[in-house]
Order: structure tokens, then sequence, then C-alpha cells
């Protein structure tokens, strides 16, 4: 059976599940703790970050961004990365908006400095970096709000990997009660769709040991 | 004409500046000073950042991965990404470990306290991140070295998106003087290899006001 490698909490992991699951391949979820560096992981992936692909012929696959590429060329059905040249360019926009501008601004700062960094012993959070993470969340919630609001989904008429991308950050943070769904309506009523499909399941079904998740953060009608 | 707003020194700008000369699409170059956050400029690409690809249909691209996908399927003579799925896996690998990894651990490091900071008055260096991008370069070139080694370019036996994401990072610190190809032979004969190419040619043309790239920069025989 196809095998990805991941860890619950990484939103790039979760962008791979959310992407696997709508295209409904199936596949093994394995948990990599890659800060123990195992040997035969970084033989498959020196980089040492999950996600990591290991497909029924052998193929590996590493890196969020080879391994959906990778998706919908080899598995064209449902395709999430749009048909015209115009609609790729905005999913991959997109993509590259919450995976690289909104990682960098928001993610960082709230997952890493309040749940890796206590999760790793590796020090403790920085509070200039968690109010910057909160400040940051507020104009990324309106941009995507906004969008929901002037598109069906965020990059047009189709759903595609630029919403599993954005809930994919966005479900980490609300994981851990980060997220202040109060700041946009469109934005929250966007995910609220999102999280209601299918493929959004088993990540609600998630549970880190010694983490909490608010109430909403499983319920469909929050 | 085509137009790619860009900065001389962005990595990401310059990566996509070597795939277009490499596919031999014209284009006309302009500078975009992000920090001035021209409005005109936000309306084409929100995010603020450089490269962004406008082309004579009135097609923007933003963001250098969805510019890179987007120049191999709308100009698939000369590919960059590879041919079988295998192939394409382990070039996007590549162009993900060096915008990602490697831009966090090195890029970010040198180019950003060393050049930026002081480019647009943000501040004094911080002595440690340039010690840790210093120290971070080492096993990234030694890596590369070892890729270079065992195979014709970084990606397999032809040159790909891998090769000029690579040399696109290590060309802007080389520019500041901050590579030192005396760590890995194989590194640095590689980077003679790619430096050699036709679309090198206008990155080593390439002037900052204020900053004097050391002699070897656009020397072919460094």
């Amino acid at each position: 059976m196809r095998i990805l490698y991941h860890l619950p909490m990484s939103p790039y992991a979760r962008k791979v599940r959310l992407a696997l699951a709508e295209k409904r391949i199936p596949f093994d979820l394995r948990v990599e703790r890659v800060w123990e560096r195992r040997h035969e992981f970084l033989e498959i992936n020196p980089a040492g970050t999950v996600p990591v692909l290991q497909e029924d012929n052998g193929l590996i696959v590493a890196d969020s961004y080879a391994i959906c590429e990778y998706l919908d060329e080899a598995y064209p059905d449902t395709p999430l990365l749009g048909r015209t040249l115009a609609d790729r360019a905005e999913v991959r926009r997109l993509v590259g908006w919450f995976d690289g501008k909104f990682a960098a601004e928001v993610t960082r700062n709230l997952l890493y400095e309040k749940y890796q960094k206590r999760h790793l012993n590796r020090g403790n959070p920085e509070a200039s970096a968690i109010r910057a993470g909160y400040q940051n969340l507020r104009p990324h919630l309106d941009y995507l709000g906004w969008l929901a609001e002037t598109r069906v989904w965020l990059a047009g008429p189709s759903i595609s990997l630029a919403d599993f991308c954005a809930a994919a950050h966005l479900s980490a943070l609300d994981f851990i009660g980060d997220v202040d769904w109060s700041i946009s309506e469109p934005a929250k009523e966007w995910y609220a769709r999102v999280k209601s499909r299918p493929c959004f399941r088993p990540l609600l079904a998630d549970r880190e040991t010694g983490v909490t998740p608010p109430a909403h953060y499983a319920d469909l009608d929050f």
C-alpha cells in the first residue's frame, strides 16, 4: 500500500492528505518523528522533512510541492491545479501565497513558537513572534474572505489545491485554538465549506498527545 | 513585449530569468522596488513580491513557482522539469530544497542580513545569523557537490530547473562574495558549467549600486 510519511500537525502534510483524499487515492499514514533523524528516512528524503510519499512501485516523492504536482500528473482525474494556463497560474499563486507568505508570517510564528517548541523542548516561545503571528493573521483572513466572497472557491469556480493548502494551514492553527474566526465571516463560511467535505474528515479526527483542540475544531457547524 | 518584474539580487527572479533565457523566450526586465509598495504593482501581485511575469496577452503570473511551472506548460520546447514522473519528482524535490531549505538556512541568513538590511536601512545585520549562514553553506555545498559527482546535472542526465534554482541562489550569494568555493571542488566545477551557458550571461552582467562583486563573479574560469 502507498505510504505517506507525515506529522499530524504539519500543514504541508495536511495539504497532501487532503489532495490524496479528494482524489480518492488510498494511502496509509505513517508518523515520522523527523527530529529523530532516522537513518532509513534520511535515505529516502535527505531533507529530513515530511511529507514524503512512497508509491507501491517504489517511487519516492519528497517535498509537498513535488508531491502535489506529481499527484495531478499521475492521477489526472479530479484535477486540483485547474485546467487552463490562467487557472493554473492562479491556483499556484495562491499555493505559493499560503505555503510561503502565510507560512512565514502566521504559521511559523504561532505553530512553531507555541506548539513545536514546547513539544520538542526547544526553549520558550517568543512573545514577540506570537504577537506578530496574531497580527498578521488578520489581513490574511481578510484577504481570504475577500477571495471567498468574490469567487466560489479561492482560485475560481472549482475547488482546488489553493483551498486545500489554505485549509491545511488554518486547520493546524485551529487545532491549537489560534484562529479567531470572528475576524472574517466570509473566511469562516469558506472554511466551514471546505471542512464539510469528506476528504477533511480524517484531519478532524486527528488527536495529538497533550493537546486538546477547541470544541469547534471538528464541528462542521462551528 | 513580455515583462518580468524583478530585483537583480532576488534568487527567485534569477531562477525565472535563467529559465526564460534557457527556453529562448524573449522578455524585458523591469526593476520593481517592492519596498515602495507601488499601487499598480500590488494590483497585479497583492503579495508584493518579485518575480511577476506579464505576458503580451495580458496574463499575469505571480510567484516564481507558478511562473516556472507555467513556462514549462506554455512553452514545452526545452523542458526544464524533466520528462518522466520520476524525473519530474526529482527536479521538483531539488527546487523545493533550494527555494525552501537552502533559502531558509543559507540565503536568508546571508543575503538578507548582509545585503538587504543595509540596502533598505532595516537595522544592523545579526552576527549570529551570518555565522549560521556560513556554517550551513558547507553541508549544502557538500550535498550539491555529491549530486554533481554522481550525476551529469543535479537532477539527472539533463540540465533542469534544479540546476537553475541552485545556481540562482548561489549566484546571488556569490555576487556579495559569500560563497567559499574551496569547500567543494565538484560544486565549483558544476557551477562553472552552469555559469558558462548563454542563459547565464545577463546575470553576470548585473551591477548593483553600491556593491562590487568579487573578481571571480563574472569569470567563467574562476
